[in-house]
């Protein structure tokens, strides 16, 4: 196999093994704040010979659209997830977790296609069937005490019980699942998808943010020692959403929606996902549908809401963010940097959050960093520097080094 | 009237007399030179007063495209020019001049058809039928000796001829065209499309841009001693094409794909346009026609070209940049920061260049400085820092004034 072409890219096969990892939710502060304290000295050192930048995320900045752009190396439009959930046609709320809402295969697949081993962890196995689409072995953390791996329990790969998925450490038992199984399964390509419920939680800085990233590196330096190429990148960034006071800073639409008489709108927040207790399914991002003989009423009440940096149309919307065009709503809404959308105050349970509100889903947590261990080709390096999104994270890595 | 929906944004009409300028080429690099070096008080002044920031232009980075985003607000999937010039269904290469092409109209035929009076003035006459369509008043700089307002010929108006196309000041024409027609047109939106001819020509700090920026300077502090409010945006930015010895650096594709046996594909140079000593049609990025058959063997020709940073297939390139699919090839190819891309060597004409090669395209014109003299909205401040694009001006000047 000399190239294998998947969503109109040609990927090379590894030269080597290469892995890419997936830090949920790992802002670029998290980052500056760990190299600036050297926390983190095999990431430092991994980026001293090879590359970090500051790469794109697909907007709405959340979890399931992004590591499908991950994967398949293109924008959600493509790949057909523009959020954690969404409104089907016959008016039901869906989470997008079925592989029967991807509408592009992944690199991953193309390749295992074309006679190259794959492997895929996950952390959270809300992502196991669509990133396992097209055969590929696929395995999560959460339920690693469920699976095995050529007849032997993963637990016992691992040496030790699969921590539970709101625990600090989850993310770092998928990266020590794909340690173990390396070995075994000899995948040339290896993706690794952490969880954000650290980041959703605490600040950079904070004791368990610092523990979160000292064990992160101490993972990646262990995949180096094998001899891995490994690419680091985030899904989509995370940002404090309160007040001065520590409190979070909620637009609520349906609240206002009712006040300017629209009805028989529907609210869609598509960070929506199992994992409340991350976030209370407010994020920065979400879309309305809506009759369009109250679509300008609504739009009015919906703009006018403190916090609501930009709403437009779900047209508008498709073309500016590479959506797909049916999975969106009438209107599409932005929130600032400090906040966050929700439907109506009882909807929204925030007695479950693990602290103060953080969250992502908006522009300003699309800033996401791109750590490659190896030396780029110039063309590579330029892409890089130009702004690459983590869509190219695969492309850079198997196709860009020197 | 409250707001106009124009391709999916409402815009308010302006609460006073605004002008956008469209600074062609104006790379961010001019204005960090200027600033540092005091070139230009007046643009200063009204950032510090104001908002300045680095927003994002349309990919490829080409004047037609992106004074169409401006215009209309909306990415070149939506308003359908993917550069100035295209292979026609018919197999006729045509300049995207004529107003049929557009599928979208322009912020300023909105406002107009509610009642709200616009006015356009463009240096280069090859943009004058685009952005005036829908019946919006449009001026051009290059042909204002043919032109007449309200009976007077412009050249009266403006009280000295017009110099020629591709004159140092040809741009400060348009702008002095600008305010000689605003007093008699009270137009509440102006619209002034610059041309680059400064810019491909000359660097940062050379005396004819520095010519040209004190010379723009003083006349944007005209528009704002007529107490306008301003803003500044650039169509994209510009590099120098050169290797270290002055010498253009082109990846020739014909002469790639002949090598490769590739027969009957056809190359597009979408910067081909009327003015060809600016840049000799070559520019960053281009596209390819190419037979199925003959699609892989092409690919990889291209891919190996020096300075070639990427090549995608037309699909992808139509998700990933919104572009119209229907109005770029079959592969879409992506020069780095110091190459253009050629046809073959005879095709270009380098002895009419007005000196070393600089010219824009690809993703390292990408990002153009934007300038408003107003104090924004927290929104609209947080949209412009959360990284705005160029096609987000009228947005942010008419929708998001504190």
């Amino acid at each position: 196999v000399t190239a294998v072409v998947v969503n109109g890219r040609a990927y090379h096969p590894p030269a080597a093994p290469s892995v890419v990892i997936c830090a949920d939710g790992l802002d670029p502060d998290y980052l500056d704040d760990a190299f600036a304290r050297r926390l983190t000295p095999r990431m430092a050192e991994m980026v001293e010979g090879g590359a970090y930048a500051i790469a794109s995320a697909q907007v709405p900045t959340f979890t399931n659209p992004n590591n499908l752009s991950i994967v398949t190396g293109a924008p959600a439009s493509v790949h057909g997830l523009p959020g954690n959930h969404y409104l089907d046609p016959d008016g039901r709320e869906v989470q997008l977790t079925d592989p029967a809402f991807l509408r592009a295969e992944s690199i991953h697949a193309g390749l295992q296609a074309a006679g190259v081993p794959v492997l895929i962890v996950t952390t959270k196995d809300k992502l196991r069937r669509l990133l396992g689409r097209g055969g590929v072995p696929c395995f999560s953390a959460e339920f690693a005490h469920q699976q095995e791996f050529a007849g032997q329990p993963l637990i016992d790969l691992v040496g030790r019980p699969n921590p539970g998925i709101y625990d600090w450490d989850s993310s770092h038992y998928a990266i020590e699942l794909a340690l173990a199984l390396i070995p075994l399964a000899e995948p040339q390509l290896t993706y690794i998808s952490l969880t954000d419920v650290v980041q959703h939680a605490a600040a950079p800085g904070a004791e368990v943010s610092d523990r979160y990233l000292r064990r992160l590196d101490e993972l990646v330096g262990l995949l180096l020692d094998q001899g891995l190429k490994v690419g680091v990148v985030a899904d989509h960034g995370m940002r404090a959403k309160t007040g001065q006071d520590g409190s979070p800073q909620i637009a609520f639409l349906d609240d206002a929606l009712e006040a300017a008489g629209v009805r028989g709108a529907r609210t869609i927040l598509p960070i929506t996902d199992p994992y409340v207790r991350h976030h209370a399914a407010l994020g920065s991002a979400c879309w309305v549908h809506m009759p369009a003989a109250d679509l300008e009423r609504g739009w009015d009440a919906i703009a006018e809401l403190d916090g609501v940096e930009d709403v437009i149309s779900g047209d508008a919307a498709a073309a500016r963010f590479s959506l797909p065009r049916d999975r969106i709503g009438d209107l599409f809404v932005l929130a600032g940097r400090g906040t966050v959308l929700g439907t109506s105050p009882g909807a929204h349970d925030l007695s479950e959050l693990h602290g103060p509100l953080r969250s992502h889903g908006g522009l300003h947590e699309r800033p996401v960093p791109m750590l490659i261990s190896e030396r780029l080709t110039p063309e590579a390096a330029g892409l890089l520097a130009a702004g690459a999104t983590n869509a190219d994270i695969h492309h850079l890595l198997l196709n860009g080094v020197a």
